[in-house]
């Protein structure tokens, strides 16, 4: 993972950033959440109010997915990665001090639950395509789209940790390209099994006929590429979205030529509008090149928001959240997103000294943003900085500064939408539902309510991007051509 | 799968028989249950009452699972296949016309909304060892024991189906015996991750210490074998049963000594309880050959119950669900069970008298088992005979009359209870939860209720089976030597 490093080694790219008018249109809002203690607040677990160390209990879920649906969410997000964040130090055991992403139970499979007790909010879960068949991943995902109804949503990653190679069995990461290269292909036989194997109409229930499933509508896809090999079809019967709604990260190059190509929501972090704005034009680019619709990528933004009633008492409550967070759980966590060890540093060598051209940059580039250069930047302060939201920005204050903020943040950066973590759990996301929302609402950048299928179904996790009616693929992403629909011939598989 | 091979061909090994003493011991009733339409009952999907082809419905599994806590059942079990049958006719075209378990849901993915809704009732899902990383598939199920709280049980399979292998890039499976010597080393990394790399008290959430877990209670286990390598620990906390209560069900050399040493319930099936009895000899023979208590493994036999408040009722019943099974999905199962293909002969063709003798000597027995070995017994009458029932026993009757009948199970079987199959969905676990219920408790052989954890939880899959207090693996389970427990040592990897 990239993002912070080419925060600020991309300087140059940076564009002249002419900001776009101001725009009416609605914002999408997903909650940022992970099946662990604290997410990008580590020690927060501390705090009384706080139940994020409650994730093994379904009902910590099923509560904050009512919620959200009430706060008329598009979607939770759930992030994933497949092992310890062992950088800082050298080992895990930070990780375990602090409970920094460590214990992380499996994101699949509270989302059955959440969906039982929930209409219309979609759930996105991040999954590795590197230690996995595309087979097993494809089963998993139409399995979640028919249990949801069609709400599933997949963040494509290929992972950044080499603590999670090394469970699985490899010395270390599959190089960054030909990890691209792989997830490459791994889509493509995705996209196969969910859109070609079977044809959308391929199960008829006919009793007159006693025909469960017409068996000229169902083929193999017999993939056999340079990676994976897999016959198929799909063991799953054709789902409501066919494909889960995709979604990807990736900021390197060779992440924004994938994200621009096949996601159709990215999530985007940095520290101010302009920063992020030279990435979301980047991927909007990437997009138009593979021959989209730039706008058919949407991007949102992480976001930290402490709202309270008035600025002054949401000051107050971040100080007091920050309190209970963890420096060496901030620390631990950077580790592993920059892949640089900060505790080889004495806790007050300032990080603009450093001899590793990542993090003396990045420092310097922070220290500036802050107009904060004086004061010194070392371990401690600069994990004071970001303990609370994980190096992303945060905005502080009422319903109307925090919504001035979030609409500069739209009309500067080019986002779509946000992406909102929490510092605590889940009261962070009920000052967001119970005093932002309204306040959106008035503006008229956020659903009163979510649109209606005809169905009686609550929307898909597609339509609550591109609207209702947008069930599968747009027909400029690159899985649309393998689309077999009703009354159709089979297209071809090359 | 050499199940219904072996009942035959192992005919000399068929002990004397003498019944064992009338018991009264306390049944374990498990329903078995598919992600899929009509699971061993093909073509029921047809009758107006049935609702198994709404297996995509998450209400449709929560529903069955409260009906089945209200009959105090042990479990709700949960087959599964990784590729379509196609050895009927060589390819997947019956299973499709038919709806012949394909196509199949994951069956993980719907527990957390069924245990939201119970308490007390277990859920024991089938994984293949054969196609995902220990590492990943650890992490599962210790996910679904927390969010169970204690109630997940995980059924050991390798796999049987050439087209699962197909579909994840092998031309055919891996020979027999060597998926069993695969599962030996991949069962002994899973218990590495779940009992010996977290200390059961490595989770302290000290606040006072700022602790959320103790390092020096978590290990990396550092597996390298010959045919896994993982470094550990595992990525989930500690789980309340550390490992999920380990189910079984093979029942070739091979399968029965794996069993044996490290199953704690077997699924059994055959035409007899003679016929079972050899079978659980030789089980609960190998679980005293791995040093085991042979009553430890408790035996599960499949028994199809069609019950109705007089015997003539329940045979009207019967006759009526037969006439919607499928003839061709029968053949359909049958060949992926058997690995024949009874396409190739006439309809009218005597199997009797075919070529192979795992049908013909297969065939022969049923029909003398029936006493019926006069009428043809061709494709047409076999499949007749086990349209509804996929092979295994059916009991019809009164309550009375099925409850007597099970009892000649336990006591010449010498099973500890049964894994109770569906024709029609629910209708079949409706009928046992409202008549045969009330006289199994009546004859004190099933709960009248769920024993009670001081805790006030609902009780963990395996204290159903062993008694409250048996949390984890019983002291002689290979398991229970890499026991990681408070205040202990840890024990040695190898």
């Amino acid at each position: 993972m990239q993002t912070y490093r080419d925060t600020f080694e991309n300087e140059d790219s940076t564009p002249a950033g002419a900001a776009v008018p101001q725009s009416k249109k609605r914002w999408i809002l997903n909650a940022f959440n992970m099946s662990c203690a604290g997410h990008m607040a580590p020690g927060l677990w501390k705090h009384a109010d706080d139940r994020s160390a409650r994730y093994h209990d379904i009902d910590n879920w099923t509560e904050v997915s009512k919620l959200l649906e009430r706060g008329k969410f598009n979607g939770m997000f759930i992030a994933d990665v497949l092992g310890p964040y062992d950088v800082f130090g050298k080992n895990f055991n930070g990780a375990l001090r602090t409970g920094a992403q460590f214990g992380i139970d499996d994101p699949l499979l509270v989302i059955s639950a959440c969906a039982a007790v929930t209409k219309n909010l979609a759930f996105g879960v991040t999954a590795s395509v590197s230690y996995e068949a595309p087979y097993s991943l494809a089963r998993r995902f139409s399995t979640l789209d028919h249990l949801t109804k069609g709400r599933i949503a997949f963040n494509v990653v290929t992972g950044f940790l080499t603590s999670a190679a090394k469970n699985f069995g490899f010395e270390q990461q599959t190089e960054h390209d030909e990890r691209y290269q792989r997830a490459e292909e791994y889509v493509t036989v995705l996209y196969k099994l969910w859109e070609s194997s079977w044809r959308t109409d391929a199960v008829v229930l006919d009793r007159e006929r006693d025909l469960y499933a017409d068996p000229t509508r169902v083929r193999k896809i017999n993939h056999c590429g340079k990676y994976y090999k897999t016959e198929g079809p799909n063991l799953v019967e054709p789902s409501p979205q066919g494909s889960p709604l995709i979604y990807q990260a990736g900021t390197s190059t060779a992440g924004v030529e994938f994200a621009g190509k096949h996601a159709e929501a990215v999530f985007v972090t940095g520290p101010t509008p302009k920063k992020v704005r030279a990435h979301v034009d980047n991927l909007r680019a990437a997009a138009s090149k593979a021959g989209r619709d730039p706008q058919s990528i949407k991007l949102l933004v992480k976001l930290l928001v402490i709202v309270a009633a008035t600025d002054g008492e949401a000051q107050k409550k971040e100080s007091e959240l920050r309190s209970y967070a963890s420096n060496e759980g901030a620390a631990v966590l950077f580790g592993g997103w920059l892949g640089e060890d900060l505790s080889v540093y004495d806790e007050d060598k300032d990080l603009r000294e450093v001899d590793i051209p990542a993090i003396k940059n990045m420092v310097k580039g922070y220290a500036a943003l802050y107009s904060d250069e004086k004061r010194p930047w070392n371990r401690k302060t600069f994990t004071d900085h970001f303990k609370l939201e994980g190096l992303g920005p945060t905005v502080v204050g009422s319903p109307t500064t925090v919504a001035d903020a979030m609409q500069r943040w739209v009309d500067e950066a080019d986002v779509d939408g946000f992406n909102l973590s929490y510092a605590l759990y889940p009261g962070t996301f009920v000052d967001i539902v119970e005093l932002l929302v309204p306040e959106l609402q008035r503006r008229g950048v956020h659903w009163k309510d979510y649109p209606t299928r005809s169905d009686g179904q609550g929307i898909y996790a597609r339509e609550g991007i591109y609207g209702l009616g947008q069930e599968k693929f747009r027909d400029d992403h690159p899985g649309a051509r393998y689309k077999w629909e009703a009354g159709c011939e089979p297209p071809p598989l090359d």
